[in-house]
C-alpha cells in the first residue's frame, strides 16, 4: 500500500497560530462568491498573502534600491514524477516547474537568467504587459542567450493577476522538458475580496513513454502524463483547507490540450484570467472550467461541507498513469497465462483485464504483474475506502473545521461512520427489482400521476429505417 | 434510401391537444432573450415542465415518507449506435445513456445502486453539491460496491440545474463503455424565464474499431463513433418545436474531447451551467459553444424561422462515421479494381473516392461497395432533396408553425418551393464569369467608388522571399 | 536568410494622408476597452471601415436594383503556403481562403455559386440568421450543386457582426482542402465603440504529408501545416497599426482543433463572437482566447507599447511547420553519421538534434541537413537578434508611433538600443550563482522579513511513500 509523505509537515505551519483570534470565525456553509472581513493566515510585509505552489517553492529575492532583484537558472535536473518514476527534465533552479515569482503591482523587479542548458533559451514573461525589449521572444525582442551566458530583465509591473513565464527559443523542445513556472502579481491596494488560502499550479504533459528516461518533445498528442506542477496523483499536494475560509486556485496551462478542470461539489466562480481579477459582474458558477493551453483561470469559493474533495482534470485517460493508452482490449476474455508468454518476447506488455481495468491495479499492488522499468502502475493510490484507482491530474481537497490560518499540514484522511456515507444493503443483485431493469419501470404507469408522467414512461432502445 | 422510423409516434404525444387553449400564442420571430407567460405543454405535478433526453428516458420514482427514492441497476447491456452498428456496452437500467433523474431543488434523494457488472463500481452525481460520504469516489468516500452489491446514496438538493452521474471507480474503462446520465434539478419556485420545450442530451465518443463488437477503453483520441446520447445520425432524435416556443437545450459532456456544438442559423444564449443559470447580465450570445468534458452547457432561444435546422459538432470527422479517418488519400487518383483487389487481402480497407468523399454515401447506398460487419456508411442520411452525407454527433430541429403544445411528433420533412431556396440558374460552369475567378475582379476597379473601395480590389496570392 | 515580401506595399496605402488631420491624434498608452471619436483610415461609401483579410482580399459586388451580388466560384487551385510548399487546394476565386464577404446591416445580398469542382458542393453561411431554403445544407436545405451548375442564395442581413461560409456537402473532404471563407456584417448604425483597423483571419490545419502535394482529408488530428488564412510563418501578412489606434482582430476557426489564441504583452477584450458584439458588460479582460471550432471571437484592444508582437496559437506544435512531430527522440545522443545512413534507406527522416531542435533551424538554413521535397524547415523566421524558430500560427503585431492613418506598409523590422532590451551581463554560467540552484536559495532564511517568508524558504523536490 503506498501512501505519499507529505514534505510539507517538516517545514510548513510557519504561521499556524499567529493569528489565533480570527477576525470572522463564521463558517459560511454556503457557497458565497464574496468574503469579508481580514484574511486568515501570514501575510508579506507589503501585506499580501502568499501564493502557495502546489509541491513548489517561491524564489527569494533581494532589494537593492527598490528593485526586486530575482535570478532563474536554466538547467538540466533529474525529476520525480512519483515515486518510481524518474526522467531528466529541464526547469529552473533545480525543479520543475520552476520557482514561482510573487511580486506587488507597482514593484520594479529585475530578473537575470542564467543559461546552464546545452542550447540557447530565452524568458517570456506570459501575460505581462511590458516594454517590447523584455518580452523574451528570442531573435525577435533579444538575442538568444547562449549556454553559459546571462541576461537580464528589467520592468515595472504595472497590472496584478496571475501569470506565467517559459522560453521562446526553441519553444516546443524547452517546454516540453518542463521549463515554465508561475508569476503571482499581487494587486497594489489589497485584494477587493478577502483570500484566505491562495493555491496555484500549472498543468502540463510528458511523452515519457515506459521504459525511457527523457520526455520525447515530437509527440503531439500522445502523452504519457499529465501532471499538476510536473506531479502525478498520488505524489501532487493536497489543497488544505478550513471551512469558513474563501479560498483561491490559481491554475495555468502549458502544454497541449485545453484541460478541463473539474472540483466535486463545492461550486466555483471563475473570477480572473491572465488579464486579471475580471469585475465581480463577470464571474461565472461553475463545477468544471477549460483551462486553455497559455492561459490562466483563478478559482475561488468557500467550501461547503467537510471532506476530502477530488479535484482533477476530467479527461478519463488524463487521471490514468502511462499504458492507460493502446493496450489490447480483452474485456471478455480470459487470458491466465497468455499474457505471461507475450510478455516473455514483448516486455512492455500489459493487456487490459477480463473485467475491466481495476484488475491492473490490484495486480500491481500485490506484485502479480510487472510493467516495464521506470513506470508508474496505471491506476493507484489508496483511501480509507479501497483503491481510488487513480493517476495524473487528481489531487485531493482537504477541507477541515477548526484549522488553524496557515496550518498547511495533511490533516490525514477523512472518515465518517457508516450512516454519513454511501452503504450497502444487499449483496443480492435483485435487489428491489423483479422486473430486471428497474424495480419501478413495470409499475410506473400505475404510479400516481404526482410521481410520474407519461413521459417518465416510455423507455426505447433504439430506432429502426422507416 | 434508408430514414429512421420514429418511435416517439408510437409513445409520445401524450400532452398533445390538452393545453390546445394557449395562454400566450405569439410568434416571436425575432431571438428574444427572456420569454414571458406560462409554458406550453404538460407538467409534473410539482409544476415543472419535465425534459425531453434525446432517445432516451426519465427514470420513475417513488414518494417513500417525503423521500423521492430512485434505482439505478448497472449492467451490460447489447446497444444499438444506429440500424447495422450494435456492441456490448455498460449501462443503467438496460440504456446508454442511462435514464436521466429528475427532480425537485429542496427534494429529499434516495438513490439505490444495484451492480450487476462484473467488476467494482460505483456513483459520482457529478456537479451536485452534497455531504462527502455520497460523493462517490471509490476508495476515497465510500467502499466499492462489489459485483451482486446494492448501496444507497441518500442527500438533499440544495441548488437547481442541469447535472450528470456516472461511475467512479475504473472511470476510464466504465465511461468508455458507455456508464453515463444526467440528473435535472428544477429550480423550486419555478423558472425565472418561460420554458416551453427542454431537451437534453450527452456527448461522448467511442472506439468501436470496424468490425468490432465491444469498444476500446485505451483508447485515448481515435474514437470511431460520435454521439449524443450513445446514438449516430440518422438514429438521434429530432427536436421538434413550434415557432413562438422558448427551447433550452442542456447539453452534457462526457466524452474525451471539448466539442463545439453548433446551431445552424437560430441564435441562442448560453444560459447556465453545472452551477445552474447564471444571471441574466452573464448570457452570452453564440453560433457555436464548447461544452467542455465534464461541462454542461444550457442553451436557449426562440426560433426564427421554420424548417428543418442542423444541430451539431462542428468538427468535421464529428459528423462522420467510422471509417473517416485514416483512410488512404486518393483524390485525383482512377483507383477502378484496385480496391476490389486490395479488400481481398484486407477486408477492411475504403479507400476515399478519385473526387472527393461523396462517392462513399453513393456507392454504399448503391451496394457497390462494402465495409466491414457491423460498420455504418460513413456518411449517410436522406433529406428532401438528396442526400445529408453525415454521421455521427449531428440532428435537426424541426421548427414548425402552429404545433400543439407538447407534440412532440415527427413532423417530417420541411420542404418550400423552389422561389423559396437556393437554386441552380445555370448548368454552364462559365456562367456570370468571362474572368476566370471572379465575374467582377476585372472591372472592379472601374466600379463606382459606392460600390468598391481600395482594399476590395487587390488580390493576391501568395507572397515571396524579400 | 530568408524574410517575407509585403505584397501589400505594391497595392495598399490607398487611404494614408486622406485623413490627415486626425480628430483624435491622443496616444493611449493604458489598454481601455473603449475609444472614442472618429476612426482613422478610409471608410467605404456605406460609412463603414472595411476589414483587412491577411494574406486576403474582399470580394467585390456590384449593385442592381439595391441588390448586393456577389460570384463565388469554387474550384481546384494550386496555392503556396509559404515559399517553398506549394499544394493542390480546393478554395473560391482562386484563393484559400476564399474572399471575404462584406456587406452591411440590412443589406438585401445575392450570391451566385459556380462549382467548378469535380464532385458536388453547396455554400452555409455559418452564424447568419436567415430562411430556412438559404441554409446551405445539401439534401437538408437544397439540391446539391453538381460540378458546372450555378446556384444562387438571397437574404437580408437581420444582424451584424463576424461571420464564415463553407461547404455542406462532403464537408470533410472540402474544409479538409480549404474551402472557407470570412462573411463580415457592419452594423447598420455605425461601431458603439470606435475601431480604427480591423483585422480577420481564420485557424485551418492542413495534412499535407512531407513530399506529397495534397492535403488528405482522413486525418483526424495529426496535422503537419496550422495555417492563419492558409499561410504558415513566415509568410503570414504582419499586423500594422499604430499607438493611439484602437485595433478588432477577428478570428474564425474552420480547423480541427479548439486553438488557444494568444497576444503578447497587449492585454486585449473579447467584445463579440457569431452572434454579433457582445454587451460591454461581457467583454473579458484576456493574454489568450479559445477560438473554438465553428466558433468566431472578436478580440479589441490598443497596443500599450511600440514593437513587434508575436500573436500566435500557444500550442508549441501549432507554431512549428511539418516534422515537427513523430520524430526520434535524440536529445542526449551524438548522431553524427547515422542520420546521414537512415535518410538514405528512409528519405523523411529528420532526427531530433542532440542539444535540442534549435540544430535544425541551423542547419537548415546552412544546408546542413535536407528535408523531403515540398517541406518548410520545421523552425524558422529571422529577427533583428537572430533567428525565430517558429513556424505555422505565428505573426506579428507591428506597432509604431506616428503612422499615418490606414497606412499598412510594413515598417521594418522594431530595434531598439541594447539599454532597452534583455541584455547579456555575463558569459560566466556561474554568474552571482555561488550557490548552483539560486543565488539567494541559501540565504534567504537570513533576510529580512520584509524580503522573505517562511513560506519562501522551502524547497522541496518531491515526495515519497508514507
Amino acid at each position: 500500500m503506498m501512501r505519499r509523505r507529505n514534505l510539507l509537515q517538516l517545514i510548513g505551519a510557519g504561521g499556524a497560530g499567529l493569528l489565533a483570534k480570527r477576525a470572522n470565525a463564521q463558517h459560511e456553509h454556503h457557497a458565497a462568491p464574496v468574503g469579508t472581513g481580514e484574511p486568515r493566515g501570514r501575510r508579506h510585509a507589503q501585506g499580501y498573502m502568499p501564493v502557495r505552489t502546489l509541491n513548489g517553492w517561491t524564489l527569494p529575492y533581494e532589494l537593492k534600491g527598490g528593485v526586486k532583484e530575482f535570478h532563474l537558472v536554466a538547467e538540466e535536473i533529474e525529476h520525480e514524477f512519483a515515486p518510481g518514476t524518474r526522467a531528466k527534465c529541464w526547469g529552473y533552479n533545480g525543479t520543475t516547474p520552476g520557482p514561482t515569482i510573487e511580486a506587488v503591482e507597482g514593484d520594479r523587479v529585475r530578473l537575470f537568467v542564467t543559461n546552464r542548458l546545452p542550447e540557447a533559451t530565452s524568458v517570456h514573461w506570459h501575460g505581462i504587459d511590458l516594454p517590447q525589449g523584455y518580452d523574451g521572444v528570442g531573435g525577435l525582442t533579444q538575442a538568444h542567450i547562449k549556454p553559459g551566458e546571462t541576461y537580464v530583465y528589467e520592468f515595472t509591473l504595472r497590472q496584478h493577476g496571475t501569470h506565467m513565464y517559459h522560453p521562446h527559443v526553441d519553444e516546443m523542445t524547452q517546454m516540453a522538458f518542463g521549463m515554465m513556472g508561475m508569476f503571482i502579481i499581487h494587486p497594489h491596494d489589497g485584494e477587493a475580496v478577502r483570500i484566505d488560502r491562495d493555491y496555484c499550479f500549472l498543468l502540463h504533459n510528458w511523452a515519457l513513454h515506459p521504459g525511457t528516461y527523457r520526455p520525447d518533445p515530437s509527440v503531439m498528442q500522445d502523452f504519457d502524463l499529465w501532471t499538476f506542477n510536473s506531479k502525478v496523483f498520488p505524489a501532487i499536494d493536497p489543497l488544505v483547507m478550513a471551512m469558513g475560509e474563501r479560498i483561491r486556485i490559481r491554475v495555468g496551462n502549458l502544454s497541449m490540450w485545453n484541460h478541463p478542470i473539474h472540483l466535486h461539489s463545492n461550486p466555483f466562480w471563475v473570477t480572473g484570467s491572465d488579464g486579471g481579477r475580471w469585475p465581480q459582474a463577470l464571474w461565472r458558477r461553475e463545477a468544471t472550467e477549460i483551462v486553455g493551453v497559455g492561459q490562466v483561470r483563478d478559482l475561488e469559493f468557500v467550501p461547503t461541507e467537510p471532506g476530502d474533495w477530488a479535484l482533477h482534470c476530467h479527461m478519463a485517460h488524463h487521471t490514468m498513469n502511462a499504458m492507460g493508452h493502446g493496450i489490447p482490449n480483452n474485456v471478455g476474455v480470459d487470458q491466465r497465462g497468455v499474457a505471461r508468454e507475450i510478455k516473455q518476447l514483448l516486455p512492455g506488455y500489459m493487456p487490459m483485464g477480463k473485467s475491466g481495468m481495476s484488475e491492473h491495479a490490484m495486480h500491481v499492488e500485490h506484485g502479480m504483474m510487472e510493467g516495464p522499468d521506470n513506470t508508474l502502475p496505471m491506476m493507484t493510490g489508496q483511501g480509507p475506502y479501497g483503491g481510488i484507482e487513480m493517476g495524473g491530474m487528481f489531487t485531493v481537497l482537504k477541507v477541515r473545521e477548526g484549522l488553524a490560518p496557515g496550518d498547511f499540514n495533511d490533516p490525514g484522511a477523512y472518515v465518517v461512520d457508516e450512516s454519513r456515507r454511501a452503504r450497502r444493503v444487499s449483496s443480492d443483485p435483485d435487489f428491489g427489482s423483479p422486473h430486471r431493469r428497474s424495480p419501478y419501470a413495470n409499475n410506473a404507469p400505475n404510479a400516481s400521476p404526482a410521481e410520474s408522467d407519461d413521459h417518465a414512461q416510455h423507455h426505447h432502445h433504439g430506432s429502426e429505417p422507416q
